[in-house]
């Protein structure tokens, strides 16, 4: 069987550019993957998606478990045909909302005893019930059930959960094998290295899972409150214990500087919320930086967001007629600012991909940083 | 110079089949024309709007002059480079604002005497204001300010105001003529008839508006409150007291059976928020009648919202996909859902012209009935 990741090249700097084979279609690393959690990357229709040029989504076991359900995407033959994208899905299993959002959260040894967000319902889902809800939405890469913790996490407390992390991981991988099929393709499971700020840990826990022989491995629990350079830190140990030839997934980041940052330290996979949310709220990244396009100096302002940007929005709308938009509350200023920040993005994750390739990354993160202005930590 | 409307086909039943030749190109009636307000049809792109087959976009002069200001439209370029629609524009004057959403709305002779609805700020705007502002905004079809009445309207009242929207329409024709050009394309001047329920109000304010020789006419301040049945009835004697050769634009009307019937009565022009509104709060129009997506049957239901249509909406989701977006307040099942609406909009009036052009409209409209399940009044 054709293994998922085919590593294409390392540049000097550490930063690696490969290929995921699913049978949904070919993903190039690295890659930013849109952020889809209720079955929707929210405001975009999957042909505005693939003409932006998204080529692997995320969605969020945990929403559809609890609406629309599991059972009906199922019926309706997995994720990809629910919601009409023919291209590869990953599905999150939820340990990051168990966390964040589910109320009265309890873990327990044998899974996450929780509340639902939107109700109020009562749930148990144990690691074994994760990747059978995962298997059912059909998603081609599939993270199992994991604790995520807040930062900063007891040393006691973050020993226990990573451990019990590692030990969910083998629970997963034993239910249905590192790779399995339900709705006729294949499904693939990562492991999540967990570990807190722990470096110990964070090697234990990278050393057991390695063990477990998994066809991909994400890095979890980070861009939850540390301070950004230890951020930086824990991701490149982390990557640097991971095996080579697995692709290396860094949940939950981040900023444009932070993707730049962490493919040079060796991440192939990053997800985030934050082009689509930023968008939401009328901020847009550009070449120079992120710019308020709601703020009153966009008023009169006829140039495009980005003027060197290739994207339909800055194609053909202004910064002044978004602001109107978005002051206005139409929705198609948020799909606009959300089509230029996915834009963005992906567009950014294709001109790290050519330079690792061309082995100058160094060059190309020189050339981005000079001429893009960060907002502070 | 080209008249803007060519009459090609009169139906039996009294429906009519002609094209307006507009500088931004042709429109084939009887057209359904999409409401976007704030120059954006809510949640759709212009090139959505386009795959929908809409023709001919409406804008509304209250709102624009507002929010974003006309100064900002006109100095990028007029409203179809504002918002990116090359196709032709019409702008409301405003007069259904004025009845409907301003504060302290006072009508004198010389004009209108208003607070914003968005900050309280204090305007008034002659009839010669009104066009000077859609003059810059540089709307193809140009609807002068009227005055629209609530239903029931006093008799004394009702003369009154509508001696007054002939007024008004006069001093509009005699600001720039019936047709000007303000940006380098050719904008056409319309009158309003109004006269409330009253048929001699009707009929005198249609003969004084045929003696000014506008381009086009439209029948206002129906679908105010008034009965299907008189709302029917005043439609029709209002398009028969109009020049044949000049297209006729129903305002704000309607249902799809209600197109239906106005056309059959020699209505060639509709707009209406029904569709993209209706959509955003989960109601389709199907040929079976309107679909609660957001009601629980359709929760489990596999279905594409009507099955016999050709839009992207029906073509690549289902039911139960629309539905688990609007509950989840997800953007693009409103985005979906308005491309349904606008679609079946659309997709009705090419076929009353094509049965128009045929001579069977009648049986068009029977065929329609037959299947269509209507709400009561």
């Amino acid at each position: 069987m054709r293994p998922l990741f085919e590593l294409q090249a390392v540049d000097p700097t550490g930063a690696r550019a490969g290929v995921l084979h699913t049978d949904h279609g070919d993903v190039e690393t690295p890659v930013f993957m849109p952020v889809g959690t209720q079955a929707t990357v929210k405001t975009l229709t999957p042909v505005q998606l693939e003409e932006l040029g998204a080529r692997l989504v995320l969605a969020n076991t945990y929403h559809l478990y609890l609406r629309p359900g599991v059972a009906l995407v199922e019926r309706a033959g997995g994720l990809h045909r629910f919601m009409d994208w023919p291209r590869p899905v990953i599905t999150d299993s939820g340990g990051f909302q168990f966390y964040s959002i589910a109320k009265l959260n309890r873990v327990e040894e044998d899974g996450v005893r929780f509340q639902s967000h939107l109700d109020g319902s009562r749930h148990f889902l144990s690691p074994e019930d994760v990747v059978a809800l995962e298997a059912s939405l059909g998603a081609d890469l599939v993270m199992p059930l994991d604790e995520c913790l807040a930062w900063p996490a007891e040393r006691g407390h973050a020993e226990a959960a990573t451990a019990r992390t590692g030990r969910w991981a083998r629970r997963s991988r034993d239910a249905r094998g590192p790779v399995f099929s339900h709705h006729g393709h294949r499904q693939f499971l990562f492991g999540i290295v967990q570990g807190a700020s722990y470096e110990d840990l964070r090697r234990r826990a990278a050393a057991e899972l390695a063990d477990l022989d998994l066809p991909g491995y994400a890095i979890g629990g980070l861009a939850v409150g540390e301070p950004k350079a230890q951020m930086l830190d824990l991701a490149a140990l982390t990557a640097s214990l991971l095996p080579a030839d697995r692709p290396r997934y860094l949940m939950g980041v981040g900023f444009p500087e932070d993707l730049v940052r962490c493919a040079a330290r060796g991440v192939d996979m990053f997800d985030c919320v934050m082009p689509t949310r930023n968008a939401r709220k009328g901020t847009l990244f550009t070449r120079a930086g992120r710019l308020v396009v709601k703020n009153a100096d966009c008023a009169d302002d006829l140039e495009p967001p980005d003027p060197q940007c290739g994207c339909y929005t800055c194609r053909r709308f202004s910064r002044a007629y978004l602001r109107h938009l978005l002051r206005s509350g139409e929705a198609l200023g948020m799909t606009l600012a959300s089509i230029h920040n996915l834009y963005f993005y992906l567009d950014l994750m294709r001109g790290m991909r050519t330079s690792i390739l061309e082995g100058r990354f160094a060059e190309f993160q020189r050339d981005f940083f000079r001429g893009y202005r960060m907002a502070t930590d």
